[in-house]
């Protein structure tokens, strides 16, 4: 990773941190510890750096920026909470998950307390004195749409595992809705809360959507050909677990007979033997599907880059190249 | 009830209903369905109904305050649906709860898209244009903070289910979050976009958190002297199911030791007998419990009349005999 991003990377994720554990306080205690229970567990705070750079392009108070940022990763970390409760993932971040260390009542309700909370601190009395207050509640918008969209995403994504496959299309869709919107959302709100002109701040959106579909598609990337050694999990439990990633998706769509009855043998099957596994992932490189993730990944970046470069009367450049860096960043990430 | 009361719950329901139905809409439909479930199964409608009462004595312009009804319908709702997942409760309002049909993943989906969409539709492009920004924001955080009262409250009553009794004190604090926050922001909202002064304000939610307490005493004391063809529901239900209410507390606080021994055998019994539960209930009565009951409801309610009594710069004073009428026939209902 480039220097300068790491830099940010870190200095937002102190930020934002310092600002949730100074006002993300309560009882009972137990709720506010399980509802913190995933962000001391880490994570890079990208939502929240996304909203800062998006921000700090326009205005050099970083100051409004950071509730606002803070908001953004409680919304994700409800989401990851819920989905996890759902999914029955026992595991997160190598730590164990809310509900399996809580239980499930007050893993859903530490979920629900943050995300109140999320709108709670950007609504608060300091807030409403220091930010315009159409920016806010147009920045509460965004964030409330993009909340019920991730919620339409997680239905959306349930429904495809009743289904053997879904065309690439409804995978962009689905991953559009549950990663893209809320990266959206993030740079949109940046860019609000710092005096952007509305056109400035559909720009940003479209940068932060588009990354975001790339991130899910290097995703499920990695969990094909990436090494277990760096991405600290198993390769091909994506297959294991049936999941329809844009992999499966082209299988079906474009890959031979041969191909998709391998993938019928393995795509769900817990125990499926590691060489058919690798045999697998092999046989969608020779069909020319990983070139074809590549591509499109590059083309999204691009895209991306466009988006962004097109930013009219910015003030501070270098946080659209702390953006550009992250573009380039999160498409060839080896983890 | 009194007929001008009842007339203007059912106008309320009506047009909250109307708005909930024609802008809660989308994909995947399964999910909107799940959410809007619960809301078809009939209701109140109370917490819209105290919104506008409280919005339109201080305002002609009923349009401005729909949307923030129905968003404090979603709330509550959304709270219903995720409680009856941790309760596993299998019906509400003689309907199968939501998780019972959809299962629990969909349910705990249908829950956040209703909380999302409860910030979306006090902020999308309509409402910015009509309401002024500042009580808008101002608005969205009262909504926010009781939301999140609400899930301290929920854990707050599940560490009491760990514990043989909670005080009278303890009890109240849980009822208010759990029950008397979203009135009290109810109430405010009301009147915040009505344009009330913060005075005014204040008092409307005095008013509104008093009668949620009430509320809620009335729902014990309909659980051990209610009559069942009258409730709709059984009797004692709370005390096999070792619910901590108003009565479980005072009892043994106050009780003698036979009270006690008593509690002590029946609570969380699920197969109490019915004589001893009806000896329950009148050595309760007995000990003063029942009349300490009438009482506390009682001087919520004097409070509350008090606290709508003192509204200074009214424009329409028949709303304040409306929340008035609402504040008696919640102490006083039988069902």
């Amino acid at each position: 990773m480039n220097s300068k991003l790491s830099e940010f990377l870190s200095t937002v994720a102190k930020k934002v941190d310092d600002y949730i554990f100074s006002n993300i306080k309560g009882q009972p205690e137990e709720l506010y510890e399980a509802s913190l229970h995933i962000i001391r567990s880490g994570g890079k705070r990208v939502r929240p750096a996304i909203l800062m750079a998006s921000g700090l392009i326009f205005t050099n108070n970083e100051e409004d920026l950071i509730p606002f940022a803070a908001s953004v990763e409680l919304i994700h970390t409800f989401t990851l909470i819920h989905d996890d409760i759902m999914d029955k993932d026992e595991y997160r971040r190598g730590v164990k998950t809310v509900h399996t260390i809580w239980g499930e009542p007050i893993a859903i309700t530490a979920g629900d307390l943050l995300f109140a909370k999320a709108f709670e601190i950007i609504t608060n009395d300091d807030v409403r004195k220091r930010i315009d207050a159409s920016r806010l509640a147009w920045a509460a918008h965004e964030l409330s749409k993009a909340t019920a969209t991730v919620a339409e995403g997680q239905a959306l994504d349930m429904s495809f595992e009743k289904r053997k496959w879904v065309t690439l299309n409804e995978y962009l869709k689905m991953v559009y809705m549950k990663t893209g919107a809320l990266l959206e959302a993030s740079a949109k709100i940046g860019g609000i809360i710092a005096g952007a002109s509305p056109e400035n701040v559909r720009l940003l959106g479209e940068y932060a959507s588009k990354i975001g579909i790339a991130f899910q598609i290097r995703d499920d990337y990695l969990g094909l050909y990436g090494r277990e050694e760096v991405i600290g999990k198993a390769v091909f439990n994506d297959i294991r677990r049936g999941k329809k990633t844009f992999f499966i998706s082209l299988a079906y769509q474009r890959g031979d007979d041969e191909l998709k009855a391998l993938l019928d043998k393995l795509l769900g099957n817990q125990s499926a033997p590691r060489e058919e596994l690798e045999k697998l992932a092999m046989k969608m490189e020779s069909a020319g599907i990983k070139k074809e993730a590549e591509d499109y990944m590059e083309k999204l970046m691009g895209e991306a880059i466009e988006a962004i470069s097109s930013l009219k009367n910015t003030l501070n450049n270098e946080y659209i190249e702390i953006l550009k860096e992250l573009a380039i960043f999160i498409v060839k990430r080896e983890k």
